[in-house]
């Protein structure tokens, strides 16, 4: 059953398994000189070198730390056409009206997105999926929401679903952009028509919603997630990115998975998230490109919550291609501490994905874990621009 | 005499040759379905391919965009140690007092540089100067100035120089550090031997001097500039990192290359600067790292300044492995317009280490340049994370 004994790990560091909690979030098990046992792509054992059980395959790691897997629990990394003249347009000042009127902004990439055939799809998000790979993402979410009518919404999940041949992905069905006329009628067919659909065709494992101003209300996500639950979907939430307007206390009440984004959020949501099994995913990448408020992470924690962290990879808010940066920036712009990021970006992230099987290092769990460049962990958070991550091992195997 | 033809080029962006100041930063020339001639590691024409001179060798880009190869005017790439314990502490909150207290700061990485020999300084910095490189760096500068004694200053700039066999690099002394006492002896000794040691055996190309509160004053700096004047070397400083105590208008009034950090620059500063020939460096790196103020990048251009932009790479307060992502943050921190973005990290920064020969895609310039990942060169100060550069090209061979 080709079993696998990982030796010369200077230090193998992980959170406990399945979702962790406020403080629970810094206690991370760091075993020096440690071994790890793998068969049929799951964790058998884990301890120190000299107890190891012995095997006859052993495979020398070169005396580096070793951490789990990243999950990246929120990326819209499908897209077509790019959003280069609108980054270049807005730092220098342009105000994003304006880059609607110029034909810019989210519907240009609803519109080449939506020209775009399932191949064509494939082939574009490739390199970008192989990005995030190489730098530690071993299970990474990946979301609709481009598309102008609910068969472009049906092609770029079918993308997703081509490229979970080469990549562990977690597709959702993102309710995103509301049509300009007949909001009601569309929330209606969203409701009878896609989530049906999507849920037959064993599309999307979740539902996410764009609750905002500007998106969709409150009410309206309410009767998205009881389709969404009506047919077997769990859900979740882009929630209070520029206004809390009630949709994380709606998450957190109806059970959400996650609730994500969350810089607007103010005490009462942050209570919400605490109190409730919803993970709170903070994307500091949009902090960065955008120039805009950090989430609370910090405050996050301290209220009991459990955070994660996630790239939101995509062309307008968010052209982070680094899962690792992900984690970097959320010490330095939600002060998390390099504790706190590991679990964020591990074991919490899995959660937030509805997933308890990985993102920690112990038995029963899966042997999807990187082997950094150097023998401290803490690189993981520190190193900024370059890649911490030599070696990713996905169920055990590169 | 090898002369190369460079095709398939979508677009070739450059910024003029020489330092550009003000407006003129944002005029790049942009050639579509470019061709680039080579020979004896110089550009020889640039233009249209459909009327480049016949040659034998053609070397096909595979269609991307090409831009000059980056500059990194600013490094501190040779040390030992590492800071992993602060950076964990730091992030907790401990102050910097404290750190210092438990033995860590910038104290632990001159007693682990100054226990190094030259060979495990030349072992370590290998590795940072290839990440530097393949994120477009083609010319890097690095510092000395974790010496304990001069003899381990002289060691660091031994390790540089062994280190330029391999890289493009540019040495600088850095005067870094008072003694804790006798400081007017050791300013003197610094004049007096130091320099005129470093200067007789050809180990840097310049002086630098941190001029700040905690620091050297600007009248000790005004004694070493006229010490590296008198042995011929130019000079540059680390000023108004966190106070603006005369050190950038001291480096105005005598000329220095550069003037470096200017986070706690105010109006008077930038108007010494926009009315001098010193460039103006920023060093954004350091503003995500410790969650410091940015320099005025914005206003320095507006001024009529000439701006460049580096990594700072070091332990301490920027671990920034990608002259790219310095580039990317100099938009995202300082308010750069990606076009300034690019003068700032080629010709403005070759400017700021006194070269004029590298830089811009123009006839007689080193032919050092980037092949992109993508036809459209905005690429490169947009992508967060990944590395926009396909490949270096440096004297033009890879
Ligand atoms: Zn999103
Ligand atoms: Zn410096």
């Amino acid at each position: 059953m080709n079993e696998v004994l990982f030796t010369n790990i200077a230090q193998l560091v992980t959170p406990g398994a399945g979702v962790q909690r406020g403080a629970a979030m810094r206690e991370l098990t760091v075993i020096p000189d440690a071994a790890l046992l793998v068969s049929g792509g799951v964790i058998r054992w884990v301890g120190d070198r000299a107890q190891a059980p012995g095997t006859p395959h052993e495979h020398d790691l070169g005396g580096v730390a070793v951490v789990p897997g990243l999950v990246d629990p929120h990326t819209h990394a499908v897209w077509a056409g790019d959003r280069l003249a609108d980054f270049e347009a807005r730092v220098q000042g342009v105000p994003y009206e304006e880059l609607l009127a110029r034909g810019g902004g989210i519907r240009s990439s609803m519109r080449a997105t939506g020209a775009a055939g399932v191949a064509e799809l494939v082939n574009l998000a490739r390199p970008r999926l192989q990005a995030l790979h190489a730098s530690g993402a071993t299970t990474v979410e990946v979301k609709s929401g481009y598309g102008l009518d609910f068969g472009a919404e049906l092609r770029m999940l079918e993308a997703v679903r081509a490229l979970q041949a080469d990549f562990a992905l977690v597709p959702t069905l993102l309710i995103h952009v509301p049509p300009t006329e007949g909001r009601a009628k569309y929330v209606q067919a969203v409701c009878n028509e896609l989530i049906p659909d999507v849920a037959q065709a064993g599309l999307a494992s979740a539902v996410d919603v764009f609750c905002e101003k500007e998106a969709f209300t409150a009410r309206e996500t309410r009767a998205i997630f009881r389709a969404a639950r009506a047919h077997g979907l769990p859900f979740k939430l882009h929630a209070d990115q520029f206004h809390a307007i009630g949709g994380t206390e709606l998450a957190c009440e109806l059970g959400a998975l996650s609730v994500d984004h969350l810089e607007a959020s103010g005490p009462a949501q942050i209570a919400a998230l605490a109190g409730s099994g919803t993970v709170a995913t903070i994307l500091p990448g949009v902090t960065l490109h955008l120039g805009l408020p950090a989430a609370p992470g910090r405050a996050l924690i301290d209220a009991g919550g459990a955070v994660a962290v996630g790239t939101d990879l995509n062309p307008g808010s968010s052209p982070v291609f680094s899962t690792a940066l992900a984690l970097a920036l959320a010490v330095r712009l939600c002060r998390l501490t390099p504790a706190e990021a590991l679990t964020a970006a591990t074991v919490n992230a899995a959660a937030a994905l509805g997933l308890s099987d990985r993102g920690a290092l112990v038995p029963g769990q899966r042997a999807d874990f990187l082997a950094l460049q150097g023998p401290d962990w803490r690189e993981l958070p520190y190193v900024l621009g370059g890649n911490p991550v030599r070696e990713v091992w996905v169920g055990g195997q590169r």
